[in-house]
């Protein structure tokens, strides 16, 4: 059991979870001696879980080609596994995500007529959670790829933000036809001539994530990753800069006293670690990847998303969309790859 | 002249940047009846301006092929053949952004060497302020053309902030040297194959940004402007969320009254406004962008930003570094344009 914190955490993650999830039991994969003392201080996670021990585990830095080679028999290999075996209906880890990425695929293989993994942010927004993604699975998406992280998207915010039919946007430069890249507009052309199980808006830009623009934002994973990470370093600029200014005088600190609380609620609103839970899509089998750094309140989220999803008929509406895509390819004529030009 | 306010913020920046400004003298491109009902207003800037008088005008929805065949006689088009004909050291435009690229590409075409060119954004950071380009002249960017966003982002800084030997960073999405796409880690690469007179610091992500980990970050046009905007809409949806929690309670609206001071400095210190200016490099003559809704203060960073641009070696500058990485690409086996692999 990995993450920056270890079993300390997760064994904490998991006592919050059962207070709000009924029938779920956990298999938990790692030092069983150490699993042991934290399932000691949280009866009610003892209560539902079972031990499988290994000593051994990948650490934070190890390469994704190393992880493979030399994984086997690590607590996230036989938590991957004993999702294959069906023993799990999902797997959270709080470890190396490349790790995490590359023992998924080779164990659990790619779903029928999914061509690329995904991996989702749940981004907090205006008007509730944007399902952003691929933020890091791939670094180059075709028009093909990013259709079908639109359906895997759309699958995955109905399943676990509650939407009845999510609308879609493409990240670009703009809203109009003529702008963006190839692949871009190839998928937008792909979307509209698609009848799918969505509601497909076209373009959004950058400043449609924070808006609430959309349910679901679909992006390459190299755009994907640089936005994501661009945010979570401002939202932090943003957070010391109002510390500072509390700070800067004894009439503001005395504001600051006044508005603790009001400021406290809109932190917890805006916390990543809130919405933590990010899965890798695509996979047969569901995984889901924790912050490397998130409490165990957001280890709870977490595992809260893993249960979702396994409780949701997630992968058959993306079997039922994948269908229509398929069909819509296999048709020469209805299929335009190519954006309108100028 | 332009933008969203038209000759009433215009004027008025003018006479904000001649308080501060020495020996800076404008001619002002529109219709001669407004501009001079403003300047009227602001006998400062009246004394260094001469108003030259047309009364057409691009609308900000123009698209830019439009705008090259029909707007000759424009106050755009007159401001960039002012700065051909060399009676402006620069010229500065609040309009519509791509009709100024479109048009200021056609009357002063690219400089000598340079392929592409970029439009960069002053970013402010924890440190200071970061350049990054290029945020919206291009969709595409291959290895070569990186290597020229960092040689021109690296004079705009040297000349507009100071920088006396600026560090420079490509964005990535991890700092390792087998990550991202090729066109990455070609220019990673050909930046440190080649001895250029700026500080190379390697690959960077997202979150360096504003962490203000170097004081140029390169990356492509898609990408840089996904960033800008993702930060754009990040910050109103901050501030929004932070209007709200201090108006949720009698006491935190207290508290907003006792920090007013100091959360006013914190929003001038982070306000895009304050850092107002995109310059449009990599042509023959200085073409400075101005928010079209920038107040006056903020158009009046953007008139400091052409004059530094004007009174600097900026264009020597990129001379001297563009000819070393000719060099460097004229031998074939000093020009890896593949990074290492795994």
């Amino acid at each position: 059991m990995g993450g920056d914190h270890g079993p300390a955490v997760t064994v904490a993650g998991v006592d919050i979870a059962t207070t709000t999830l009924q029938d779920v039991r956990f298999l938990l994969h790692g030092d069983a001696d150490r699993i042991n003392a934290e399932l000691a201080r949280y009866p009610a996670a003892r209560a539902v879980s079972e031990v499988r021990h290994t000593d051994r585990a990948i650490s934070m830095d190890e390469k994704p080609a190393q992880a493979m080679r030399r994984g086997k028999g690590s607590s996230v290999w036989n938590a991957i596994e004993s999702v294959k075996a069906g023993e799990a209906g999902a797997a959270v880890s709080a470890g190396n995500t490349g790790a995490l990425m590359a023992i998924s695929m080779l164990i659990l293989r790619m779903a029928e007529h999914i061509n690329r993994p995904a991996i989702v942010a749940s981004w907090p927004t205006s008007r509730g959670i944007t399902a952003v993604l691929d933020v890091g699975a791939n670094v180059e998406s075709d028009a093909e790829q990013l259709v079908e992280f639109a359906i895997m998207g759309a699958a995955f915010h109905h399943a676990v933000h509650g939407s009845d039919r999510p609308t879609v946007g493409l990240l670009n430069v703009g809203s109009e036809e003529q702008k963006g890249h190839e692949e871009v507009r190839g998928a937008h052309a792909l979307l509209r001539a698609t009848s799918l199980d969505l509601d497909y808006h076209g373009f959004v830009e950058g400043n449609d994530i924070a808006k609430g623009t959309v349910d679901v934002i679909v992006t390459d994973g190299f755009t994907g990753n640089i936005a994501l990470k661009t945010a979570e370093g401002l939202a932090r600029f943003f957070a010391d800069e109002l510390r500072a200014s509390f700070k800067s005088s004894v009439l503001s600190m005395l504001g600051a006293v006044f508005a603790s609380g009001a400021l406290g609620r809109m932190r917890k609103r805006m916390d990543p670690g809130a919405v933590n839970g990010g899965p890798l899509l695509g996979l047969n089998g569901i995984v889901v990847k924790s912050h490397g750094s998130a409490d165990a309140r957001g280890y709870a989220a977490a595992i809260r998303v893993a249960a979702d999803l396994a409780r949701s008929d997630f992968s058959a509406e993306i079997d039922r969309n994948m269908q229509r895509l398929t069909a819509t390819l296999s048709q020469p004529a209805a299929a335009p790859v190519e954006g309108a030009s100028e």
